[in-house]
């Protein structure tokens, strides 16, 4: 462990390459102040009061130098019907964003390019507080008002640099995809802690589950291994769609950090892609069999997309765990394509497998499973084994391939859009055939045959 | 199930075969009245007292036609010290049969041939009751007086039947190769049940853990499938040898003989021996990888010799199943050598295995797990998985057969008598080479690979 002065001058270095510099502030203000305008005069065409804020971190001064996203909430009543809501909220949306589109979280809204700023325009309700919300982006405002409250500028730049570090490491974004660290979770834990050090101290030493309450006004137990019960609501895990992996990454670095401060591990790790060939060479020195699900990426946004592919990988990787092809290991890989990829211990099964039947003493289901068996053509025994009848009986799947090139794979549990993908067709690839997919996830390739924490 | 004739019919008739002819009953009353002769004048000379008791089936009149078996026992004062007895049964043993042999059970005594009949010599304590013994063998007089008294000849043609129905499906004998019934065994369970027929269908019903007590003095709980306590003894359980394989049997085939009563079922199944190209044909047609460890036979009886067998195959299969080659079944054979054959699932495993370490959150086995592997050759990882550190390492044993040749065969659990077989040398056989055992073991072989209950 080095003394605090070591770490301080990492923390700073850091902090003055993710602080945005004057330029950018302005810039940033004189866009956001635009889009605010331009939201308001369309609320003022609407036969209804609503107001306009500004929330996520460029309202609150802690995004990172270069991140571009400008979040504008527009509030309406809050007895306002939802139809109206979400009519008034995308008129409004299409007119401070002309070329915007409409994309679907709780509600439709707007997202679209102003002056180089990707910029989401989102209708809410103007509830009494975050425990009366009508839908999950009511509760922003509250989140926004609570940090403008507390955040200094020295604590927003503490928050820059925390973001920074799981960023490095793959664990910042509570999108599904990444389930790691909310923004807003970020913001909460450097306040808890009074700053990023003494955050990446207590870090380092969690045994999960770890629990804080920052205002003392928690209600309910949560299974997830991190909970910050939400200031703004006592319903609630801030932390909840966190992965115990992201929380063991900040562990993991928080210790890497302090026992050998340096900058590197702020800077994300940027593999080469691995070419066919470096694939190849990986399946062969692993000596394993990775199989590959490859089929079009279903066209939906990626907080649907990526834990329907989620629950495809754990049920493919059941299905060929319980024909004992033994995973070792599985990712799942989406671009143009998307990939269920599970690399398995077992190449290949023999043609038998041991199917055991009741103990010879349960009459009935004995003397039932010894004449379904008795005569049948291709099994071994019935015999005896401990007390009870065993067969073993043709395999139908003998290779991880055949598995998947069969109708069974739909057996497993699917994502709906996974599924209905599948039937639109796939390609299996077995052994070295993985290497096939090199030329669209060579990065993807390289993390998982190359892994860090 | 047929009505009573049938099976009435067909117990006759095996009844007929199995009993002994008049020339056979009085050859042997002259053959074991000499024996006795022979035994009492030993005895006469003897500085003590002793006398000399026929035991055994051929004494109860239970013995199989054909079966050549007299067990005499040399009955010495209940507080005759150890090796007085052991000195004296020796010198009367030696008389009786002046060309026997010293083998030993509880303690030595002299096996040998007299007039073509097998003969036991066996000497034992007179005590008061077979609850007061010293030594298993004193229990035996005990069981032959009990039965003497209550076996009439219908009781003894069914316990006949009875054996020979146990010995077809080779469930019958208490020794430690077959584990099945005992003949005393067999003599109280058709006693307890009035004879053969109500014994079978009882059987069919049993639902393990069954339990008889003839005498209803049972003391204690036994773990045991099938107990009955021994009428001359409230603390043993006459059954305890018997394997749960071998109760299963018995039901079974009572099921079987009910449902179509038939004379082949007391016949013994003799199975053609395998060739060695059956052999091949046979693992050809599973696709599995059976793996034979083959050494000398160790020098020691049966009884020593199974057991260890037994165990060693046991901590064979445990070893192959730990390192991954998911063993199907396995046996093990003994003759001029012995061998323990497991045939496993797997051929091969890939050249890394999983390693699961600590959760990331357990700070001081996390940190040692780290900084082990964090530079270690040859490992993928550390990563992070669902909050534990995980490493991929080479595996050690990469096929069945590498680990049998390996000095972990010696880690596993094997019995004395097979580990020193064992260090003197020892052949594996993987695979279609397996066919090299069927010149030795081509009808066990055949049992193996088409197996009945």
């Amino acid at each position: 462990m080095s003394d605090g002065s070591e770490i301080a001058a990492v923390i700073e270095s850091v902090r003055e390459r993710v602080t945005p510099d004057a330029a950018e502030r302005e810039l940033l203000d004189e866009v956001a102040a635009e889009l605010e305008a331009r939201a308001e005069r369309a609320v003022a065409d609407l036969p209804v009061d609503a107001d306009v804020v500004r929330v996520g971190s460029t309202a609150r001064g802690t995004w990172l130098a270069g991140d571009r996203d400008v979040d504008l909430f527009v509030r309406f009543p809050a007895d306002l019907p939802r139809e109206d809501l979400e009519r008034y909220g995308l008129a409004v949306g299409h007119e401070v964003l002309p070329a915007g589109h409409e994309e679907y979280a709780e509600h439709p809204y707007v997202k679209g390019e102003y002056r180089g700023f990707d910029v989401d325009c989102v209708p809410c309700h103007d509830v009494e507080s975050a425990a009366a919300i009508r839908s999950a982006v009511d509760r922003t405002p509250f989140h926004n008002a609570y940090l403008r409250e507390r955040l200094d500028e020295a604590t927003a730049g503490d928050v820059r640099v925390a973001k920074a570090f799981l960023k490095a490491h793959r664990a910042y974004g509570a999108n599904l995809r990444t389930r790691g660290f909310a923004g807003y979770l970020v913001e909460l834990l450097v306040l808890e802690h009074g700053g990023l050090v003494h955050l990446l101290e207590a870090a380092a030493d969690w045994n999960p589950p770890v629990r804080f309450d920052p205002e003392d006004h928690g209600v309910r137990e949560f299974d997830d291994p991190l909970v910050v019960v939400d200031p703004t609501d006592p319903e609630r895990n801030v932390a909840a769609a966190l992965s115990a992996t992201n929380l063991a990454r900040l562990q993991h670095y928080s210790r890497e950090l302090l026992a050998a401060p340096r900058a590197s591990l702020f800077e994300p790790r940027e593999p080469d892609p691995l070419s066919a060939a470096d694939v190849r060479e990986a399946v062969a020195d692993r000596a394993t069999t990775p199989v590959a699900v490859r089929f079009d990426a279903p066209d939906v946004v990626d907080d649907q997309l990526y834990p329907q592919l989620d629950r495809s990988l754990s049920g493919l990787h059941d299905g060929l765990e319980r024909r004992g092809f033994d995973p070792l290991r599985s990712e799942r890989f989406a671009a143009e394509t998307a990939v269920l990829f599970v690399e398995c211990a077992v190449a290949e099964r023999p043609r038998i497998r041991r199917h055991e039947g009741p103990p010879v003493g349960v009459r009935a289901h004995a003397e039932g499973f010894y004449e379904k068996y008795e005569d049948a053509p291709d099994v071994y025994g019935p015999f005896v084994e401990e007390g009870r009848y065993v067969v073993e009986r043709r395999r139908q799947f003998r290779t991880p391939a055949a598995f998947c090139e069969a109708d069974a794979l739909f057996d497993v549990s699917l994502g709906p859009h996974v599924a209905s993908a599948l039937e639109s067709g796939y390609e299996v690839y077995a052994g070295p055939e993985v290497a096939a997919l090199a030329a669209e996830f060579g990065v993807e390739l390289a993390r998982y045959f190359d892994p860090v924490p």
